[in-house]
């Protein structure tokens, strides 16, 4: 069954499903759509995907959205390689620190941080930037800590549970480099030096089969 | 292999973990914490979760937090009956319907509304607990329209979608009769009027198998 992959450049929630298909090897008809020209919000999309959210992946009569769903869904179509564990501790373990990134890194990041920064607040509202800063330094923590110990989020191997996350921190680190960011000091330009695990983890995952090909293409330019 | 169950009463993300037990007949040891007394703070509860959350399941050496993770696991050790479906296709629209409820209904009942509640904000921020009140019923406009089409969030069977959700709207059932919330008219104490179809869903769930042993003992009294 062919699958109709629909997606923006650029989005976290987009980057970490191609990427389970790119790693995967599964073939996908890809639908870029243009977040500019709102072909997200078109009546045709929206009858798929009515909150017009990206991305969605539609297989014959099945659709599905919300992005770890869909890594769900081509575990169970795709198993080999297996992303999602082996056993049931593994499984538990991986599924725990997806959640575990998106309950305590994904909401100071992208609500606190990065769509406050995209909406020009660096001018209007510095010292809540600077709050925001300071709240994703707090959440970073633990995971420069379990990355010091393991390669992996989950172990030794790349699972889910890494693949879902790395948007979110490439996201951080392109972003710290914005000259907002610079200005305010807000510091996510030096990951390498003030969080060396999460660099050289950033590091092990963009050597993953599919990593070029899911790369967001406007971010190459 | 026998599981420890660490708990406390009233906890959403408790309660779907220990529905899921219960429904499946899991046997487990059952720990329940006096938050009064800080007990998920204690040194011991933190060497397993260094957060201080509940619930934690341990079995053996295997130690696994965040209420989702701990229901996919045990869907892998007790497979039967199916939470989490018996199809790609089932699986993936079971985890989407968990996500839309965490990412959009779990948010605003939850952090908007009720945790603002507990903090008595009802006398010193009557207006932010208004627009909080809106944005709750802004958020269930689509599971109402779901569940008027369907018995249950994932089709005619009850699934992991509709356990990990109940409790969230459960709280909010309870919440909308608190004094603070009457006095504010926030509308929540009368569901059955305003949204049938979510509280015919919720007496349907009510008549699961397990559901009286894991009602939160302190909401009996």
């Amino acid at each position: 069954m062919a699958y109709d992959f629909y997606w923006i450049s650029g989005s976290t929630n987009v980057w970490r499903v191609m990427l389970t298909l790119e790693y995967k090897g599964i073939p996908y008809n890809s639908h870029r759509l243009d977040a500019s020209k709102k072909e997200h919000k078109s009546p045709a999309y929206l009858a798929m995907n009515p909150r017009g959210k990206v991305p969605t992946l539609k297989s014959g009569d099945t659709v599905i959205h919300e992005s770890l769903a869909i890594m769900a869904f081509l575990e169970c179509e795709h198993p080999t390689p297996a992303l999602f564990g082996e056993s049931a501790a593994e499984t538990g373990l991986i599924w725990q620190r997806i959640l575990e990134t998106m309950n305590y890194n994904r909401y100071p990041i992208e609500e606190g941080l990065i769509f406050p920064l995209f909406r020009g607040e660096a001018s209007t509202q510095p010292e809540l930037l600077r709050t925001a800063a300071s709240a994703v330094n707090e959440s970073l923590i633990w995971i420069e800590e379990i990355l010091g110990q393991q390669p992996f989020l989950a172990g030794s191997s790349p699972t889910a549970a890494d693949i879902a996350a790395m948007p979110i921190f490439q996201m951080l680190a392109r972003v710290g480099r914005y000259p907002d960011s610079l200005n305010l000091k807000l510091g996510f330009d030096s990951l390498p030096t003030t969080h060396p695990a999460i660099s050289a983890w950033l590091m092990r995952l963009e050597a993953l089969p599919g990593y070029e090909a899911a790369y967001p293409p406007h971010w190459k330019t």
